[in-house]
């Protein structure tokens, strides 16, 4: 299996090279531009929007839309559930980053709703998975008060039973990000997960990282299967950020290497000849 | 002619980089950041504005303006209009950067409206150069159907009839972003054109270079005509993207290298010693 | 005293280093990115909200608060007033930066609304921080009709008395920055003030450096009293700009170098070995 998922990763960053698919967000006010030139470097095109008929219109002439809360609008009340109507009457994939979760009724609010649009990528840190599949009724985890709301105060391996319900839910991905990634999805009809080690400590020193990483699932759900698109994301995620942290001298020059490294990595780079290797769990 | 054009690319530069004209914007929130950058590198100063009195206060008290509608908030049926309002009682020239045209009913309406203010610069990528000459009826160009509304389906001499056509009714200049640049305006009041070559490839990677060129636009026009304005600012950011080119690993070091350039590139670096030269056209 | 000064930026930084505190803010869309970066940089956490249930649960859970009218959505008349109530009443020390102060009518009812909230430390050049005095009625400084809003039309000098009628009336600190920084507040019950030296005049070439520091100054609020928090934020704040102007080839390359530079600066660094040190004034 792992030679298929390899040449499903390989694919994958192929065709974004060739294909350049263009993938519409409605994210974060802060990480917006980082966001768009994650998108941009990896192969892919980026187009934020907040309105409604925007949302409807990429929705239908877009391969895959990156729905990220991490900053709410009032509007967003109106134009958020009208934009998960129309990607899913378009069956248009979309990766949901629950940023923030537990953090405003808006926001709370915008998030249960989600569940009955089904992503086909559910992407966040430990803590926000085990939160999401809470408010969803897909697990009941123990745990503890958040305190921080944008970090994570769970190691991944915690979420494993959240990710694994979410999956089975959705059909799709989900993927929890963290020191080793985890990522669980549906590959050829079977439940899978795979442990993505690597990265760098400094990508904890730069606002957000996981919202590239998302946005560059969103790039990849246009061109592949949510499992795929989710593992080969994080694999050149953790692959650029290692190229970066080789010569930044601190969070400032590794944010602008890790882009060069997105560009610069190739699908068999990144398919084929990593250095720390993805762990498939049988 | 072409000493006298010259003669006013190295003036408008030197007047920025002695007065540092600050030229307020109403812009997209994923590419402020990065305009408000360029804009300060090349010798000028920024302000980002939302609100109508906000806009009406700095119409009268700001020699330019830019207003750029990548992103598109609900209010701004409110503000847009008694913006351009203000800035067209003032007397105070703006560039109209019609990035996303087509995108969704508001855009469209600003758009629209835009005409009866004539802006004095016009700044877009070939598809949108031809989507607004249709869409304020100066011109009927056939055109497919665009599909990625953030990116030009057309070359940019596809677009020199619209170009001319929004010129001519405007009385100021057109600028056409592209591998080679078009630039229609009057000089002396003949309608004249040049061509800009250079750039770099790496422009198409990062978000927000043709905001950056559009905000840099408006900083020109706070000193210059509208013609010589757009030019001066083609220009310069071409020359900053092949300085940047050089030695930068992808593109977060080129997004770097850029503003460096911006910032380093002398009026006789810009006017009189360019590598890769603008081609008037007779 | 200076012993005792110089053990607090100790003290602060490196339980910043320990504690890595969490500080939200409601701020400017043009620069939300480079103050996460900033905060995140000198070892705390950014977390930026627009909404006033944020607002209120973030104030409950968080230890302290940046506050920055950069850019104004026509909500924050609701949000604004109910999100410094909460600080108030959770006894959350906020940081005020007093952008833009003068341009439109939202922006002045907020900032004159936040009078009675007493911001444990105001920062702003020195134009914002004289029109803030004159707006609180705390001060009658006589000045000229501001044309440009974003900068300083005024020497740090002038702002003495407005810095040291505010810091009267706040019983907190008053920030005023500029070529030298001006740090006035209380220490040990005395009412003391500081001349900070140094930083890079390419600071002025880049948006947000303002806005930077005014985030850090909350991060080092959620650990130290508000005179020595400002006094921290402004030496790293200098220092780092003094590491990136070493080998910055312009404004692009110096922002990223600058936030390696406050990651890497250690508290002794800041504290005790600084190159171009504070002044105290007695």
């Amino acid at each position: 299996m792992e030679k298929q998922i390899r040449e499903g990763i390989w694919e994958t960053l192929k065709k974004i090279r060739e294909e350049h698919p263009a993938v519409p967000s409605i994210t974060s006010t802060v990480t917006q531009e980082f966001v768009a030139n994650s998108q941009l470097a990896v192969g892919g095109s980026a187009a934020m929007i907040y309105l409604t008929d925007e949302g409807e219109t990429v929705a239908k002439n877009f391969p895959a839309f990156y729905m990220n809360f991490g900053t709410v609008f009032p509007f967003y009340e109106e134009s958020v559930p009208a934009i998960l109507k129309a990607l899913n009457e378009n069956k248009t994939p979309f990766v949901l980053d629950p940023v923030g979760i537990g953090l405003g009724e808006l926001r709370t609010i915008l998030l249960s709703m989600a569940k009955d649009f089904k992503p086909a990528i559910i992407r966040g840190n430990a803590s926000e998975i085990m939160a999401l599949a809470k408010l969803w009724n897909l697990a009941d985890t123990p745990r503890a008060k958040r305190t921080r709301f944008l970090e994570s105060d769970d190691k991944v391996s915690a979420a494993k039973d959240s990710a694994n319900a979410l999956a089975k839910f959705t059909g799709g991905a989900v993927a929890v990000s963290g020191a080793d990634d985890l990522i669980v999805g549906y590959f050829e009809d079977k439940l899978t997960d795979v442990v993505c080690p690597g990265g760098s400590e400094l990508l904890t020193k730069i606002t957000g990282a996981g919202c590239s990483l998302g946005g560059m699932m969103g790039i990849c759900a246009a061109v592949a299967k949510p499992f795929i698109a989710a593992l080969t994301a994080t694999v050149i995620f953790n692959r650029a950020a290692e190229y970066a942290e080789r010569d930044a001298c601190g969070p400032g020059t590794f944010r602008a290497k890790f882009l060069d490294g997105l560009y610069k990595l190739t699908p068999d780079d990144v398919a084929f000849n990593s250095t720390r290797d993805f762990k498939l769990n049988d």
